[in-house]
């Protein structure tokens, strides 16, 4: 078999084989096909896509390049989400207690943010102390003595899924619908849980800029899954305004804990509700109407805010931040951004609203880049709002004051006014089961 | 500049400025562009195509990647003649001579042959002690004697085209129209002659398969040569057969002499003065139904074949090889071929006589494998002939007898039999002006 053939057939429209896609994947892990040829065939994927049972295909083979976890101890109410990223999306540290505490295994493998998103490890470590770095068998003990457990992603997971991204990343190859669906379901595959619920995200801020590309990537993600046995849901959710009112590390750390005190904002909340009672329908099962009504009791009563202080206990973090989240790191300087006009936000761009984060030193702009926990953005007006001049509509947190000048530039970069009111869009857009 | 930014910009169908070309050109000869990212950008390419604009810019920059060939003290009668590769296309070999012969000034800087086509380089070094490594100024000295020099391309003539060429054999990215358009224009303008005639060979052993494609193809060369001031013409030929009977090195030389003298093939003529009236047509001007007859009596009278013998004697080969073409170095098997059926041959595939005359010794499959001159095949049937069983379809000459059951089955597997008479077709299906 030759790469070079390979290649020419995907160009051409043709399908590969299991074996074919075998050579390829095996090829891409022991470095004997060289980067030039992995990324000419990457780039013809993007042009001619993939069936669904290449998709199959190569999921599973990214899956197997590398070590998995194995959650079989553990049962069948093992259960995932993921989310295709976005801005101010701290969802993950909300329903993985929250649906622990109403009997969901959450055993969750995160990554790190990497340009305008941020990273739910990254957030997590603006605890003190907690660890995101552990062994197979402290990953699996937490899980059965706590039903939840957050780790970062081991040394050596899908490293054909590694080797890929690292690859598509510098040559414009990411948006490919297949693509990112084998990308994050071998990674599904590889950490285990029998159960997943994907929320994909759309719009200004997401990958997928509309919901007919999002549903499709939905539904590739959906079958790639089922293909290997798993129970997959989607929610495809609006990412034209970033989720809730806090971006940055510690600043969502603070609104997470808000919302499992039963508060925080509106659009934060109900979305959780969403994602968590479809993770427990696939993992404990009944009616959903039921299931969301549980879910809304465990923020309530404190249920689910138990369960989080259990999981930061257990992972060795500063549980003291989770009774009084004040004592989460704080920025230096926090400066209000006042409206220089009147008139309703007709938009916001996320992405813009995510580089504004990393200015202030929320994010990494290159990987390895050091983050300020305590640094980000506090929005108090969005998409949909009346401003009059002079009215605060955001505030910025940061340890580097010399960069808030452009910081307030560019954030105001990403409104637009309109003199009319605006029309609310929809928090969820589909669910697709 | 980033690399990702301009690959994403080609991926969506947008063009290119030539400052973004020139940054791509320049970091591919400098290697401060990764091949992966270069080889990314081909096969975005290869999809989204690329304006006449684009196309003029980049050959432009590659044919100014390394050193070019002054030929302005020669005057404006320069021509040069470029095919784009076909199995027994021993043209050069006639016309350049042919053309000399006639007042065009033939300026030629030829490759050699890698796959399953013959390079003329190849070709005349089986004229013994014939030299085709010259300075610019031995190049020079010999086409102001002479008016006809063909030499190898020297070391550093456009390394943009090398380095982009090498990534695409390996990356599925050949068959692209503007990179075979720019790869060969480039070397066309960086070799310096005033006018150009192009020999598009469409068909199963080309290229491009179809008119259509080869019309297109000729069309956007003919365009970047114009944008460079150059006078340029193309003639689509048939290559759903080899041209003429003789297929390898030393054969092929053989046959071109017959040409020379008059005699030989009648498609192999027919071709030669299709283009060489347009070559003179092109440098010297005139009466195309005039310079024809020129080019006839030319090849009646001796005239063409003195020049050839005129630029073998001056590049330092072994002259009694013209007059004495026996002398010419002999393979020490000719096998012969005979017909296991009667009937009408209905088609022969080029690419597979082109693979078996590699097999018989005639050509490279890797870079930088030895060549056999004296081995090859000589074709007695051709499409559109009547066969009887027993009669012999051609002879194979070769110094590898251990292959010659292999070569046997590889050559009756490119020919179709049919029971009824085949139409012929054309040998020349257009000339675009």
């Amino acid at each position: 078999m030759r790469m070079q053939d390979l290649i020419e057939k995907k160009k051409n429209g043709f399908f590969h084989t299991k074996e074919e896609l075998k050579f390829i994947i095996d090829g891409a892990v022991s470095g004997s096909i060289p980067d030039y040829q992995l990324s000419a065939w990457l780039m013809a994927v993007c042009f001619r896509g993939m069936s669904d049972g290449e998709l199959a295909h190569v999921t599973e083979l990214m899956a197997r390049s590398g070590d998995t976890v194995d959650l079989s101890s553990l049962g069948d109410r093992t259960v995932d989400k993921h989310s295709t990223g976005g801005v101010g999306d701290k969802t993950t540290l909300i329903i993985a207690p929250l649906v622990a505490s109403l009997g969901g295994i959450v055993a969750k493998m995160s990554g790190r943010g990497l340009g305008f998103t941020g990273g739910t490890i990254d957030k997590l470590e603006s605890i003190p102390n907690f660890r995101t770095e552990l062994s197979d068998a402290a990953f699996l003990r937490i899980l059965s003595e706590h039903g939840v457990c957050i780790a970062g992603q081991s040394g050596n997971l899908t490293p054909a899924d590694k080797k890929l991204y690292a690859l598509r990343d510098v040559t414009a190859t990411v948006d490919s619908i297949p693509l990112i669906a084998s990308s994050v379901m071998s990674k599904k595959l590889a950490t285990g849980a029998k159960s997943i619920v994907l929320d994909v995200k759309t719009g200004n801020g997401a990958f997928m800029k509309d919901v007919e590309s999002a549903s499709l990537l939905a539904q590739k993600m959906i079958a790639a899954g089922r293909a290997h046995g798993r129970n997959v849901r989607a929610v495809l959710t609006n990412m034209n305004i970033p989720l809730g009112n806090a971006v940055g590390n510690a600043l969502e750390v603070k609104e997470a804990v808000e919302v499992l005190r039963g508060g925080g904002p509106r659009d934060l909340r109900e979305i959780c509700l969403v994602l968590a009672t479809h993770m427990l329908a696939l993992s404990v099962g009944g009616d959903e109407a039921a299931l969301r009504r549980l879910c809304e009791s465990a923020l309530r009563d404190g249920t689910a805010l138990r369960k989080l202080a259990d999981m930061v206990r257990a992972q060795g973090g500063d549980v003291s931040c989770i009774s009084n989240p004040e004592s989460l790191p704080t920025a230096g300087t926090v400066y209000e951004i006042r409206s220089k006009k009147n008139g309703f936000i007709a938009s916001m761009d996320c992405a813009v609203i995510g580089k504004t984060a990393t200015l202030l030193g929320a994010g990494r702009e290159t990987k390895g880049d050091h983050i300020d926990m305590s640094a980000g953005i506090v929005l108090t007006k969005k998409t949909g709002d009346f401003v009059r001049r002079g009215e605060t509509l955001a505030y910025l947190h940061t340890n580097r004051a010399e960069r808030l000048g452009e910081a307030e530039l560019t954030y105001l970069s990403a409104l637009a006014f309109s003199d009319t009111p605006v029309e609310r869009e929809p928090l969820v857009y589909k669910i697709i089961v």
